[in-house]
């Protein structure tokens, strides 16, 4: 039986890169990846909070709450 | 053809959680899924920095590096 795993984020550019690289990478034998834009769908802002999420992206799967956050590569070079 | 996943951590309880929930989540047919312990493979820490990893747990993966914090869910029930 598949479980699912809830992207939750707001458009921002981070947010798009973490839904296209780990989202989408979820294998999908196993999961149902369900996108959630809050901006758009902002009746489901108190369940993402209930969930435990504090910023987005964020994933919520396996009963757990994952925050996301984009390292910027280029600091890494200076 | 596959790409790698490569994800840092270093055996605390989130990383933990992390590797199991979202490492363990991605796609096998697309993704090969490298752990690397940086506490007892100290010779990749450099790698793990050049890469952009400014704390573990993260995952490196399609040139980008995302960083996973895990949001005690607790905390929303106050």
């Amino acid at each position: 039986m598949k479980t699912t795993a809830t992207f939750y984020h707001a458009g921002c550019p981070v947010c798009v890169e973490a839904e296209q690289s780990v989202a989408q990478a979820l294998d999908p034998q196993r999961y149902n990846v369900e996108i959630v834009h809050l901006g758009d769908q902002a009746g489901r802002v108190a369940e993402a909070k209930a969930a435990g999420v504090k910023s987005v992206p964020a994933i919520v799967m396996n009963g757990q709450t994952f925050h996301i956050n984009f390292g910027a590569a280029i600091e890494a070079l200076g």
